[in-house]
């Protein structure tokens, strides 16, 4: 692999860890905790690893013990987040820190390596290559769920036979979760294998009072944030266009959010208020309209539209037809396939319930198609095929045609479609996510060699400067609730969404009008790496306001 | 306009100017030019600006004259390219230079601000807010063609009421075409006012001996090579999809070329190559098939592919069904109009001639509809809407099932499609192209100054330092020739498609089948501005390799 020039000179930046982490450390307990919710439920679903306390690391003045070498073990799981080969180098580093025989082993391509036992050492050689860098390529990556005991026992041979006293599963909510699991079941077998977490995801949507956000979700933004800001500059300039702009993110929408307030659009969608204010398919696209027709009152045929991945299965009225399509489609599976595509919709049409049946046929046909026939291996609607962009730019049109007729818009409207997630996920991480993600990785080392089970590596005061940041553990059974899957009672993390009381959304919601019916756009531009602190370090917009900090 | 970190850092950037035009400048001529084609034409065409030599600002060590002041129109005409506002920041501060009282005049949105009397001074203040940032917002872009003697007569007027004594048109091949003819008219006439372009395209095919590059094209590059490099690192991460980036770049395959070599995909088509190999769509399909099953032999079901967006002109089979469905859809219009959509498909299948009809019948529908009804005012088919991503990964889907059926390919193909065009055309210029455009600005002063006319601005030996860069202009007549235009033989500057036996194309075909086969993608990061040089001021691949110079 040639390195970029960028590359060559990134690869020496030292992240900068917090001053707990700079010399040896000594674990400060907490008091015994308790679950988010369903306490009773979890704590018998976790007996060995229930309740147990918050933990910080502090600066260890005089340390008498010499440290015994061990062996770890690592697996990045899910989807791509700027920042794992951090979290992989600050293990490292943190490792070696301890007792330069400590050695660490990657599992390839995410939890099927370490079931099937494809795995690598990680020496200093190799992860020399990767520090500073974006994607999970060092060891790959995957999706499979790690949650059978089968799976389990599997895994604890190739740890067994590789000397692995812990194992660093670097993942989001669902993997957690499992990493959770995993750690009582070692626990209550006596494998005597410790299991740490990682939070990682884009989408923003691990954090809570102990987590204040997910590795990853300040640098894709960021790249988002860029290239929409370069849309709206284009838009601004050639007057023309209507941009929608489809975010990746699967449910939550504080992607969309934080580009939102990073870059001004005319409009953002949020999933979580269209669902707290039971919109329908119809409000959102009257919405749009409203902006337009009076941006166009103003000369202006021109905007930016935000659409989170998710929204289309936050509309009620949508996951109402959604599931009914669901049905239909098994019950009547034979006689639907026999016909043409478009007969088909005719066919569905009639099965379903008047008020889906008038959504369904509001759609525009592609969208019904995608709706109807694009099935997963299970026979669900694939939501993140769905081009709601497009969705909303047809319907959008459609209605401005009527509003015309009716004489009640003058304009012209023409849509260019987007839609940004792979362009971020492996993006080089930002000074934040760099230093976050490092210091992430050099604190599990921390909490394995303290000897903990169950925990998910904690670096919190994130809106300080790094060395005020305050590295721990948080045990995991403590971020847990019961939720139905697949119709069976789960114990899991709880997802966060958008806080529509939470000072971000309430920033954002301060400004609509304005940013609608004005052209304020801003320009972020690219991620800086070299340059003054307020252009290279200033974190997301998001966690600066949910702590409270001044925007600057 | 509230402005981001970056933007209020950036904009205290002093772009760097050739020595020889950092003080007072003398021109030094050159000898007296020929067109690089058609010289009994376009001479005939243009005698009042025919065959002037080229010139070159040198320093004057003592200049006794006194300038006096005059005052300057610009206008930015068609598409928007990175550094447009240093262009207009550098004619500011070079005719300030000349003299205090010198004023800059905007005509708003493109040529209809000049034709309609649409204009707003450009003062210090309004310069200032714009030094160094993307976009045309200053004052606005338009794609309104300038080359009606109405129009020119319209403009005079507003001209002479402004008292301007040159305009200065930023624009590519085409605007830069009506620029020279603007020129030999108002000499015609005796209107005296000078007329001088600039040379600007992100496609990159305005250059020719003496114009180096266009500007816009550095930065638009890297954008677009930032987002695939990204792109490259998830699909190496995940390694599960194979990628399809169309790139913009109407008819040249410069872009796609530039991040190839930035970027080394596994395949990148050159739209040029296919012409002159007279390649068919199937012969393309068959390559990509080609690699996909020799990757997946090793085991990689993953890969990236660059498609220029004017590929679908350039496949000699396809342009000749293209042709031939015009005909078609013109002669039996009314016939098509009265059937349902597919059955329109059916219906101009039986037209056609048996070799385009199975070219016809071979395309995805989605496409077949677009190449038949997606037509412009003019009945032509809008390519630039084709998705030519998606049509090559539905065709290389089925040829996969097939290869699979047949035994000869064993693998698995999942596509994923992205479009970059809108996401580069308006970045924040690279300090590259902000030095390049500033210095062609100011370097239009000069030439103003230097009462010349039917120039284009010229800053060349871009591949050494700044301050050894050369000031001067070209006669726009000097790069015609003459070309069939919408039935009509017409003097254009010459379009400088991609060079088969040029350097860059050379070296990307040198490369081709090794980062084809092997998995050896480059990851240039997001554009710097603050860190080492060879990190922020690299100028593009196409041009070092142009000039013979070391890739760094």
């Amino acid at each position: 692999m040639k390195k970029s020039a960028l590359q060559r000179v990134r690869a020496s930046y030292q992240p900068k860890l917090p001053k707990a982490l700079q010399g040896p450390v000594k674990v400060k307990y907490g008091d015994a905790t308790e679950s988010v919710a369903n306490q009773a439920e979890i704590k018998e679903l976790f007996p060995h690893t229930y309740g147990m306390p918050v933990v910080e690391f502090v600066p260890d003045e005089a340390p008498e013990r010499v440290e015994e070498p061990f062996n770890v073990g690592i697996i990045l799981s899910g989807g791509q987040a700027p920042g794992g080969h951090n979290v992989v180098s600050g293990i490292f580093d943190g490792l070696k820190s301890l007792n330069k025989e400590n050695r660490l082993y990657g599992f390839l391509m995410g939890p099927s390596g370490f079931i099937n036992h494809q795995y690598m050492e990680l020496t200093a050689g190799v992860i020399k290559e990767y520090r500073n860098t974006g994607g999970f390529d060092i060891i790959g990556s995957g999706r499979t769920k790690l949650e059978k005991p089968e799976q389990f026992d599997a895994g604890l041979k190739i740890l067994k036979e590789l000397d692995i006293k812990a194992l660093v599963i670097i993942g989001g909510d669902d993997s957690n979760t499992n990493a959770a699991v995993l750690a009582e079941y070692y626990k209550n077998i006596g494998a005597e294998i410790q299991v740490i977490g990682v939070p990682k995801t884009i989408d923003g949507d691990l954090k809570n009072e102990w987590i204040e956000t997910s590795f990853g979700f300040d640098t894709a933004c960021k790249v988002y944030s860029e290239v929409i800001g370069n849309i709206q500059r284009d838009c601004n300039s050639a007057k023309k266009y209507y941009h929608f702009i489809k975010l990746m993110g699967r449910s939550a929408s504080h992607i969309a959010l934080e580009c939102a307030l990073e870059t001004q659009p005319n409009i953002c969608i949020i999933s979580e208020e269209v669902q707290a204010k039971r919109m329908t398919l119809d409000n959102i696209v009257s919405y749009i309209c409203y902006v337009i027709s009076e941006r166009a009152k103003l000369g202006w045929n021109f905007g930016t539209v935000l659409v989170p991945e998710g929204l289309i299965e936050f509309i009620p009225s949508v996951k109402s037809l959604i599931s009914e399509l669901n049905d239909v489609i098994e019950e009547h599976a034979e006689e639907i396939s026999e016909v043409e595509e478009l007969d088909k919709l005719n066919l569905i049409y009639g099965y379903l319930s008047p008020k889906n049946a008038d959504l369904y046929k509001s759609l525009p046909k592609n969208i019904a198609l995608q709706l109807s026939l694009d099935r997963d291996s299970h026979g669900n609607v694939q939501v993140s095929l769905i081009e709601t962009e497009s969705l909303l730019s047809t319907m959008v049109e459609k209605r401005l045609e009527e509003m015309a007729e009716a004489g009640e818009y003058v304009g012209t409207f023409k849509a260019q479609h987007h839609f940004f997630g792979y362009e971020g996920r492996c993006a080089d991480p930002t000074n934040f996510d760099a230093d976050y993600t490092y210091a992430l990785g050099y604190n599990a080392a921390m909490l394995i060699n303290s000897g903990l089970t169950g925990y998910m590596s904690s670096v919190r005061n994130l809106t300080d400067h790094t060395e005020n940041w305050i590295p721990g553990g948080i045990p995991i059974t403590m971020m847990m609730n019961m939720e139905r899957r697949k119709g069976e009672m789960k114990p899991v993390i709880q997802k966060a969404l958008v806080d529509l009381h939470g000072r971000p959304y309430l920033k954002f919601a301060s400004m609509r009008e304005t940013i609608a019916l004005n052209t304020l756009y801003q320009y972020p531009g690219p991620i800086q790496y070299f340059g003054p602190a307020e252009v290279c370090d200033r974190p997301s917009m998001t966690l600066l306001l949910e702590h409270d900090k001044e925007i600057y």
